[in-house]
Formats: C-alpha cells, structure tokens, sequence
C-alpha cells in the first residue's frame, strides 16, 4: 500500500478508471420518507432522529458507488448544523467509507492561526491526546479541504500531520461559487492573481509531498464552474492534484473540466453531490426507496460523461 | 431588550466597564489534574472523559468572571478535536455561558459556497429544520467568525441569519498570525491591500444593521500583533466592530490594542484566552484546585490593563 495519500487516490482512481467523487451532502429535506420515518420511531430527539436518517442514507449510497468510484467527499456543514449528534453522523459515516474501501475528503475548508489549526489537523486527521492516552482521531479522515487566507503558519499544521500520517489536503484556490472572483481574482501588483497566489503558495507548500505518480498529497480546489482559471491553475500547479466542485448541479460540464486533466488525463478528481446524492428525485425509473440504485445509475453516468 | 447583536454587546461593555472578552480554549494537557480525575472516574470513554472535564473547566472560568466580562468566546477548534464529544462540551459551554447573562461569539472561521455557508449559519445561530419539526440551532451562539475568502455569497447567508436572529459575526479581515501577510498585506491594483479590501467589504455587508449605537452588527477581526494596520483599519471601518485577537499570549499588548478603538473609547473587543484559562500555572497565589480564582485575577488584570 503506498505511503503517499496522492499515490493511494490516484492508484485508486486507476483501478476504478473514474476521476469522480461522490459528494455526501445530506439534506433532511431531500432524505427519503422511509428512512425519516425509521429513524423518527428509533430516535429519542428530534437531532438524533436526523443522525440515524443520515447515517442509513449515507450507507445506501455508500453501499451502490463503492465499486464505481474511488473516494466520497462528506460535506461537514450538513453534519455540523445539526449538533454534536450531526457530528456523530459525520465519524460514523467516514468510518463506513472508509471500512468499503473508499477514500474519504472531508470537506471542512478549516482555517485558523498555527496553535489552533494543529487542532483542526489533529482532531480530523492525526492523533489526539486524551487525559491519560493517545487516540486516534474520532473522523481519520485521508483528505481534508482547508482555506489559505491566513498563510503559512496556519497550513503548516495541516502539512505536518500530512508528513507524519500520510494524509493530504486541498487549499481553496479558485472556488466555484459565483462571488469567488470578488477576492479571488483580484491582481496583485507584481504578482499575478489572487487565486494564483494560492496556487503558487500552494504548489511551495506540496513540494515535500510528491509521491510515485508525480502528485503532491497537497492538492487545489478549484471550481469547474470557470474552465478558464482552471487551465491557466492546471499549467501552474503541475505537480498539485485539483479536486473540482461546480460539476453538475452548480453548472459545470463534462467539456468544462477537462482543462483541469492533465495531458495524460490524469492530476484531478471531479465532484458531484446534489447530481448524485438526490438523483431519485428527477428518476422516473427508481423512486425514494430505490434512491441508492438512482445514485448509482447517477454515479454511472457521471463517469461515463468525464471519461468520454 | 435590544434587538441588535452590536448594541447588545456595547451595553454589556458599557455596564462592565470592560471591553474585554474571555476565550475558551481548553487544552486537555493543561486542564487541572483533579477535573481530569474526576472526568475519567465518570466517563466511559476517553473522549466522553475530555468532554466532562472541558464542561466542568469551562464552567469554573464562567463563573469566576461572568460579573467581569461581557463576552466568552470559545473556540471551535479545541472541541471538535474530540470530535461529538467534544462538540457537545462547546453546545454546554455556550449553553452555560448564556445562561450566566455573558454574550458569546463563537470562533469557527467556517466559509464556504452559498447553499452550504446556509447550513453553517444556520447551524450554529439559526433555526434548523428537523424531520417534521423546526428547532433551534444546537449551538445557538449570539456571534461566530466568518472567513470571507470565497466573497459575498458565501457570506450573505450569515447575514440573512443575522437579520432574522438579531446575531452577529466579525470578518477576517487582518488575523494575529506571523504569516498573515502572505495574502492579507498584498497590494491589489487600485485597490490598496487585500486586508483593506476585505475590510471595505466588510463595512458593506454591515451597512444594514448598524444600530443605536452607531456599531453594525458585522464586525471585523483585526489583530492586536499588527497595530499600524489596526490604526489603519479603524479609520476605514467607523460602524464595524473589531474583535482583536493577540492580546497576552500572542504577544499584544495594550498599547497595541489602543488603535482599534474610537476616541470615545468604544468600537473594540479585545480577546485574551491562553493568558486567562491557564493564569494557575503562572500564579504563586492560586494553585490548580483554584484555578477559577487564578483567571478572576487574570481577567481583572486585563481590564485593569486595557482601561488603563
């Protein structure tokens, strides 16, 4: 088994021949009814009743992509707005990932000054001291997202525990919502870009992590929602792995990530989650209960889209 | 009662005469021995022990200084380190702490795109919906940090929970850390640097709901290591508050925190939190079983510093 996270997802994106991520975004909204319902007879609080509907929706599309794709991105947000129990949902749900064989990005985009970021690094990532022992961290997530905007000294925490536990990172670089260039693509004087600042600190910042197939365990987001930047990122972060939101239900196309591949079509990982996540809602083939063949006919497709 | 979140923490600074703010940060290593005992001796697991102690430690400092201070604010990092469990320990903190009449601004720099800065928003000061009922947010803190890198989309969510729910938030605007320059100090063509364009935005997105006191509800965070900037930053943001960070610990001081405020002596917060939670390790006259007395001491000192 390789000792390079990059290494491991791109072994792991080679052997599935799909560069795609599932995005797990739970919505308690868009969760079918007959998981609502379980989980509201067995639940004795309305947030644990959310905890147990997310982990079996979860586990349904977890269960139907695991062969398909090489990694899952759980959105911590959707978790996190629902309490320490949301929380619970989040570690459980790494745990099932991760136990069927799937790479997990946990997608926080933490951020903070050195002290605390060791923290966040730790508590996602590392080992965490206790009263008495050292523990695993309760997510051991493999990747995780992390925003840049305070510099060095608040991403090195992340690097080092990337060093020590062969773990990786994404630094937000060009983000895909439609406010990103208010700040993002602002020029520096002498210096480009804002979003190529990031790219080039970021590019420093993986340089130690350069694993057998030429990537860094430290990669770039950057949003398939602007196939232009990406291109231009693509030339400056060649040894930087980009992962690409925007894809599906945010806007992006198959033709708009492909300036993120390199030449050998390699050096990224598309997302998609809502596409995927709720594609039960728009098919006329599976209903609620069949959500998980739904996102597995979704997932299917997504990779038949990227990989044409 | 106000209705908005500045006016009611210029009150509470008014009352206390003291425009200062306890942070929350507990380290399990540097957490008394006997809480730690007494964690382990009740908890059936180590995180479940780390939770029981940070609540009884957290409890022990807001009690010593609820009639000091007008604010806590705890910081998320050190908490969800230990993951649900952890996370819990940060909703009892904030839930004491409310209970005790002391404001509390909740440290998590989250950011992310629209749809998902929503669930963050609302997760941690909103209302968030369940399976067929509408709760209150788990966390329910009066003012959380926001990093606004990814521009005003990802921020506007925040402000709709802040309209809705009378909070507050302070931007990232110019961070305490060694490194912050990196991107923050960069000059951006016509536009003077980047920490003053955040700062220019951030006066906007508070113009709505500035209050009585002539404050916006969205404040900005500007560090105490970097007075020229906070002088600077003061002069640019005459309706934001800043919450200064770097005080004690970092290095700060109060004659560098003095930039941030107005001459009528309001328009800042300035947060100490190492230097107050652990002032019984440096303190001849309270030992570790009277660790609260120690950070009554501290915070007084500080008050005494600041309004000197």
């Amino acid at each position: 088994m390789p000792q390079n996270m990059a290494d491991e997802l791109l072994d792991a994106i080679d052997e599935k021949k799909n560069p795609s991520v599932v995005g797990l975004d739970p919505r308690i909204g868009r969760v079918p009814e007959h998981i609502k319902k379980k989980a509201k007879e067995r639940a004795s609080g309305p947030f644990e009743a959310v905890k147990l509907a997310f982990i079996e929706f979860n586990k349904g599309i977890i269960d139907s992509v695991k062969d398909i794709v090489p990694a899952v991105k759980p959105q911590m947000a959707f978790y996190e707005k629902f309490g320490s129990q949301g929380v619970q949902a989040m570690e459980k749900t790494i745990q099932y990932a991760k136990k069927n064989g799937l790479i997990v990005i946990e997608d926080i985009k933490r951020n903070d000054i050195g002290s605390t970021a060791r923290a966040y690094a730790e508590g996602h990532m590392g080992d965490v001291e206790g009263i008495e022992e050292k523990n695993r961290s309760p997510f051991d997530a493999d990747m995780l997202t992390v925003n840049a905007y305070l510099g060095t000294d608040g991403v090195e925490p992340f690097l080092k525990v990337c060093r020590e536990n062969d773990k990786g990172i994404f630094i937000l670089v060009k983000t895909s919502n439609p406010s990103s260039g208010e700040l993002q693509d602002r020029t520096i004087e002498g210096n480009g870009k804002v979003y190529e600042l990031m790219a080039e600190m970021t590019s420093g910042w993986g340089e130690e992590l350069v694993g057998e197939w030429g990537y860094s365990s430290v990669g770039a987001v950057v949003g398939a929602t602007y196939p232009e930047e990406a291109e231009k990122l693509r030339d400056m972060m060649k040894n930087n792995l980009l992962l690409v939101p925007g894809y599906g239900a945010q806007g992006g196309t198959a033709d708009d990530v492909i300036p993120c591949f390199n030449d050998d079509g390699y050096g990224a990982i598309v997302n998609s989650s809502r596409g995927i996540d709720y594609a039960y809602e728009d098919d006329e083939e599976f209903g609620p209960k069949e959500f998980d063949n739904a996102s597995r006919k979704a997932a299917l497709q997504m990779k038949d889209d990227i990989m044409k």
